[in-house]
């Protein structure tokens, strides 16, 4: 089964509002099996509404619309509706007393042009509106639909879940697709690609889809059935054998973040954890932090970003300073190590580098980045090199050090 | 001059990825005054993107297609493009010196999947890529132009800035509508729309557009002439109103950010500064360590997440922390005052609250937040109370925080 996705509204084109109701429709409809193979912006405005309509319309089972609903005068959805499908506007009693409910609750008055919102085409379904005025449509033409819902995003989700998705599961045979992804970190796109080359080609063979999904730093691979979930068992073997070929890279599935899965390692293994930081300068503490919950594991921090203050709140030796620099291993490591001290923790990660732009030399370019790693009373450091721009290099140091915590953690 | 977005990507569709680069299009396209009129996104199949350009060419000024030019297998806009007019690949010298000074300036190896990046079609103009491997390219066919960018958003906007928007602006006489933005913090939409209704009356009675542009914890008021910039000087007497007006909250204006505005106002005055923090953990010291230069005046922070860690790093009396409690004037207080003397600073902020959702109470609900500032040798206490999103509170109180800090600096 075939969907396209007809979004109205010139504050979308002019991106003053991200689409995010095309890929919320995008996420559900695929998890019923039903496959949304475009989706189009068009402006309010009724001649490109009606070609977009009269283009989508015999491509496809269903165009699904959502905007331009609203009791404004710049909402012309329905009228160009009705002019299409050869139908008129009737007051709708049901809505109507659904729309005097709604202000009768609110204790507001009601508007004419309130009213004018249960005027309804006759020859449509009406798809209830549990959570506004705008009430949904369902044209059927020779077996094709065409559905009409309000563009705010939580009055068309109600539509959608109550209303529209049960109508076509039961119309449309539906074998929902099957969609499974693994998330990695450290490896770029394309070397991961030439490690991997047989594991996709067989993956191939089987009849599924893979798609890379690049990100500053990670990268995702999602593995498609298109039979839905009886093939469920095959693509977690190859996802298995990934993870037993990338340990140091697979960090998890679907949903996970790095933070999500530090944090359950560190509780059922009963660790603390801090973090003594320069370049990154307080955003790896936060990342750890950004789950509820956090304070179970997460101490705190020292954030040394000048050398005067590496040494006097970190104990970082001023030997150490002054002959292999503040960017070196014996600096990252001497951070950690005092670190877990000072702070009282079982784990401590430390970060020090030049992000940029300024700063670098020939020995030490822009880019280069020491992390230090203290875990069950052993500290090691490694070294990394990003690129020239500031913001996605203590990124970078961010997601390494996280990951490559989640590898040593894994190990013990 | 229209322009059409085409976006391709099976992710976008099935809804993984959310089309942020078409609202990004949308609204620098807008400034310059050309108009998108259509937007779409197809799937990583040759035929319909073929189909879609086929559909938009025609039709428009511009078709501006985004994403499949990676150096994967199911990258396949480039044949396409070599397909629809009527050209073939071949290397492109310029192209391959950068990618191999890419992977050299990294230390990583060079892929013949990497190489095959510069293989670039022989009857297009090459829009050079100053952030990654996939170059730009701009056909040209009976006065209308197909360009085609790669999907990954940030080398995306390079090649739109620095290589697209000058050629657009030469190519097409583009008459750009002027806006100027003034940027507020700390009082929410509709309260400021009150505070200011006489004033917008007036910029609307001179013709002039004002929008307000919310996002959480911000607002931009953003001042439109139609006429170009013979209206600037104008314009700049109803900014400087308004900063006169509210003091308190205007902090800048067009791409300025308070990480910005306070570095200058440090770098001006010789403060140097640092932080201790509890729920925001980090990063009030990330943000104002976001731009270059920062070491010149941010030393470092104490991050106490724990009660002990208060106490241990910077002397937050255990009394306090009994009779207080950890969220309390008393001790925000003290974060500041002990924290500006252990980093040895000139300014110091704290923070501790209740970021959520567990930990409130009646008394001291979820969203519950203590800033404190040292600043002169005077250390003063603010409390915000914020909502039930974890994350929010945390940006919340960072704002809040960097805005007040710039309030104060401002009045010494």
């Amino acid at each position: 089964m075939n969907i396209e996705i007809l979004a109205i509204g010139d504050e979308l084109l002019i991106g003053q509002t991200i689409n995010t109701n095309a890929s919320w429709l995008g996420q559900e409809l695929s998890k019923i099996g039903a496959r949304v193979t475009r989706s189009l912006v068009v402006a309010d405005d009724k001649n490109r509404i009606l070609e977009a309509i009269d283009q989508c319309y015999p491509e496809t089972n269903c165009v699904i619309i959502t905007g331009g609903l609203g009791p404004t005068k710049d909402d012309i959805t329905k009228h160009t509706l009705c002019e299409y499908f050869g139908t008129t506007l009737e007051i709708h009693q049901p809505t109507l007393a659904k729309i005097e409910a709604y202000f009768a609750s609110r204790n507001r008055p009601m508007l004419e042009s309130n009213i004018q919102q249960a005027a309804l085409p006759i020859d449509c379904e009406i798809l209830t509106n549990n959570y506004g005025t705008a009430a949904g449509m369902m044209f059927e033409k020779n077996g094709r639909y065409c559905v009409s819902l309000p563009g705010v995003p939580y009055e068309m989700k109600g539509i959608v879940m109550e209303e529209l998705i049960p109508r076509l599961m039961q119309r449309f045979q539906l074998k929902a697709m099957y969609h499974y992804t693994a998330l990695t970190q450290g490896i770029g796109e394309s070397f991961l690609a030439e490690q991997i080359c047989d594991w996709e080609d067989r993956i191939r063979e089987r009849g599924f889809g893979l798609a890379y999904l690049p990100s500053p730093g990670l990268v995702k691979l999602r593995i498609t059935s298109y039979e839905g979930k009886v093939d469920q068992a095959e693509i977690m073997e190859f996802f298995q054998e990934l993870a037993n070929r990338l340990p140091q890279a697979v960090f998890g599935y679907e949903n996970d973040t790095l933070p999500d899965v530090i944090g359950s390692l560190l509780k059922t293994k009963g660790k603390t954890i801090g973090t003594v930081e320069s370049l990154t300068s307080g955003l790896l503490a936060q990342q750890i932090t950004s789950i509820s919950g956090a304070s179970d594991y997460f101490m705190g921090s020292l954030l040394t970003y000048s050398n005067d203050l590496k040494h006097r709140l970190c104990d970082v030796s001023v030997n150490a300073i002054l002959t292999d620099g503040a960017v070196s291993e014996k600096v990252a490591i001497e951070m950690a190590e005092n670190g877990a001290k000072k702070l009282g923790v079982d784990v401590c990660i430390s970060t020090t580098g030049i992000a940029g732009p300024s700063g670098g030399s020939i020995d030490k370019p822009v880019g280069l980045v020491w992390i230090g790693l203290c875990i069950s009373g052993k500290t090691i450091a490694r070294k990394f090199q990003f690129g020239d721009n500031r913001e996605r290099n203590i990124q970078m140091t961010v997601l390494s050090a996280l990951n490559w915590l989640r590898f040593e953690l894994n190990q013990r």
